[in-house]
């Protein structure tokens, strides 16, 4: 069983003691559901409550909480960052050995390093190059020309289907498909004619990629994600979108192709982001909006409404609809009937 | 060939029978395109023109209908239920035989009831458990620390990543992801940093999850999802969230973390449910609409806008903006500007 | 190294010529990143800028733009066409050989053509058919009752899950799970029941299917998609639902049961389609938009909502729900209050 006292991890990660460092940490947990031997966080005054009455025994809380609590501390100015860190300690990691599994098919012509785990089923096609300490999960399916950065970690079944360069330390959710082709169409003589996809996906360092979330190669240039990208599960991002540092994105938003979005911004979920357009650093976008213009001003941007009782919304809906009606616009002597 | 008459099914589901009892059926199909052989029915008194010009060789059709119909007929008060059931009769169920298959890689410290069925390309890893008759599809991927209740069925190509328990005949389509890692990051030193999710996702009886949906880990208590929960396909739930029983979502719905939703609720495609509010029980959310706010009242809401055309819905989109401006406020004496 | 002159490719694709005709080609780009030896196109006079300053070596271009071009290229009526066709040439194809790879698991009663090719790890169950020149990547997963048209390839990790019919040269991309249950459930006895799905999923000539898309069974008739319609990553088509010819649709749209789509119909990303309703052929339905009721005129249809920054969106919000009260209507005399 794993356990640190509270003394081991105030020195560890450098965060002053408050209380008994004597105290054993064999876990962590919610203030509200921790137990004995559990440590918890508190980030905000208004949890303040919960500090009392927890059974947790020690929490991580900002210095100015300090002087409310009688019980064993951690002081950090991010408790939740603190938390974060400690509670990976505890986080069960299953070993994945290195070596390729027996029943993993690896093309003549495919280089997987040594140090990197290759597990069952997995197939990895000629030209594509697995580097030291990157791990696949059973079910992978790696087409030709990829590169699958040192320390990466598919979790399983994740198909990159060519020519997708994943950086250093990127992980990535089970069903997630990187490199497809992006959909491309051109209308001719009386029938769709498919655009060839020639271009690629490259994954910077540190990016996370969510479960069953797509991410199309490029037409003729590259799908980018720069470092530090987070996607959740279910994210479509078409050809050729450019996604800058740090960037995060909720579950179920979808990016059109070409778009370009800066670094720092925040996509809550279930946005849309249209085709073509330009989004600058440090916006954030709320939930179920629509960014169907491009965005130069750092800032928060908003289309999602919220839901009334079905009756009411009806009739705002008939309402609103009517303002466009020229005999309502003739009533108020809208000048712009 | 399967067969039954009409007077072995009347008895088989203790429902009366008009009309003669010797009709041989030998399936089911639409009133409008039923050949003869074929069981229909019908539900509401507006479709009983179909009645009468029907193929089907039998109806199942509720007591109100029956004075107005001269073929023959089983009486059931829920003739959708009664016809589910009887349509089960003819579904082919490809038999899984129990064992499990050569290609299958199951871990030492696994354990697979001899009655569980496990099928080509599966794995399942240490710490994990099969119970009898169970049914695995190919593919599936069960990491460890998982259990699979009885008679629950995985289609094919299901992927548990840990710490997920399905309670007892559960269907899980092709594709689902369930105990992903939950999407928690802090923000720190000038990166995202994960949180890790040490909780799991647990999955009552009789529950049914679509193909490609996706249910996350708790961070540090479980996800949950009461008995007889019907999820359809491309879903997005988030870690912590909270599903009580019987409630039926369609697809395409996202709900994010810790959100807590009662029982008998319906949510309609591609509504969005915000994160940490609470639905209570008996609550229908209509097709694309966004819950922001918890909801304390049984009842329909709604936020979803349908289409104009659009040139209209543009003149629309403006004036509902210039009931913002100053100007407009101003034009009208409008008290709140 | 694949190459042309730039004579080949005006000889076999049709195309006048300007400029020099020994011009060699060895790839293609865009106009702005081209490099020399490369091929790009213009189609809009609004590009023109990037005709006098691309590095590329010529230049497919709809003839009005020719006497403005003094480098080499190519005329074409529609240039992403004629682009579309010589890329074609240029993108690698890794050759799937012909023949049923040694770990592929073919059940018995399974035919596959010795012309078709079977990759890694695939199923085929009994009752199946692959026709001559069908590709299936890895991890296919082919259910019983499913028939795979000659020329049509399943890119890697398609599932079909039984009773789908898929025509000639189709492109199944990975992740996509066709021929699951639908969505059918009766609620009865306090409870949902399940309602068996007997029909099948039909699939016509020349079509694609996205990534991580998925199409469910019908219920007792079969989900129809008619020849050479396109749907893109993350697509949920439900039970029954038809979709005409060369109809198109971008990523993230859903469309519940029994939605029946006309002919040359293009749906913007995640918009969503009721249930039950028609759409008339030649209908364009913009991004995100909810269409509820069935539309009978061609033309395009609206209901997305662009962003505005929050702030203003909170009271263009607050307003909207004004105009339902009544005290705002009392305020305006409003004859429908």
């Amino acid at each position: 069983m794993t356990e640190y006292t509270l003394a081991q991890l105030a020195e560890r990660f450098g965060l002053p003691l408050i209380g008994n460092g004597d105290t054993v940490i064999t876990g962590v947990g919610s203030l509200e559901r921790a137990q004995p031997g559990q440590l918890g966080f508190v980030m905000h005054a208004r949890y303040a409550a919960q500090l009392a009455s927890t059974r947790a025994s020690a929490v991580i809380l900002p210095p100015a909480l300090a002087p409310g609590h009688d019980g064993n501390g951690l002081l950090a100015d991010n408790p939740h960052a603190a938390f974060a860190r400690i509670a990976a300690l505890f986080e069960p990691k299953p070993a994945m050995p290195a070596g390729i599994h027996a029943t993993a098919v690896v093309e003549d012509g495919a280089v997987v390093d040594p140090g990197a785990s290759v597990g069952p089923f997995c197939t990895v096609a000629a030209g594509s190059r697995i580097e030291a300490g990157a791990v696949l999960g059973g079910h992978c399916v790696i087409g030709p020309d990829c590169v699958i950065g040192a320390g990466t970690h598919l979790v399983a079944r994740v198909v990159l289907v060519r020519n997708v360069i994943l950086g250093k330390r990127v992980t990535v959710h089970p069903g997630a498909v990187l490199g497809g082709d992006g959909f491309g169409l051109a209308f001719d003589q009386g029938a769709w004619l498919k655009v060839p996809h020639l271009g690629g996906v490259l994954i910077g360092d540190d990016c996370e990629i969510g479960a069953n979330t797509t991410i199309d190669r490029g037409a003729l240039d590259d799908t980018v994600l720069e470092h530090d990208v987070r996607l959740d599960n279910l994210i479509q991002i078409a050809h050729n979108v450019y996604i800058g540092a740090h960037t995060a994105m909720a579950g179920c938003v979808g990016v059109a192709g070409s778009a370009r979005i800066g670094r720092h911004c925040l996509v809550a979920g279930a946005a849309g982001i249209a085709g073509h357009i330009e989004i600058c650093d440090h916006v954030t976008i709320t939930a179920m909006s629509m960014v169907s213009h491009s965005i130069h001003q750092p800032g928060q941007y908003s289309s999602g409404m919220p839901v009334q009782e079905s009756r009411r919304w009806r009739r705002t809906v008939a309402r609103l609809r009517r303002l466009d009606s020229p005999r309502r616009s003739a009533d108020h002597k809208d000048e712009d009937a």
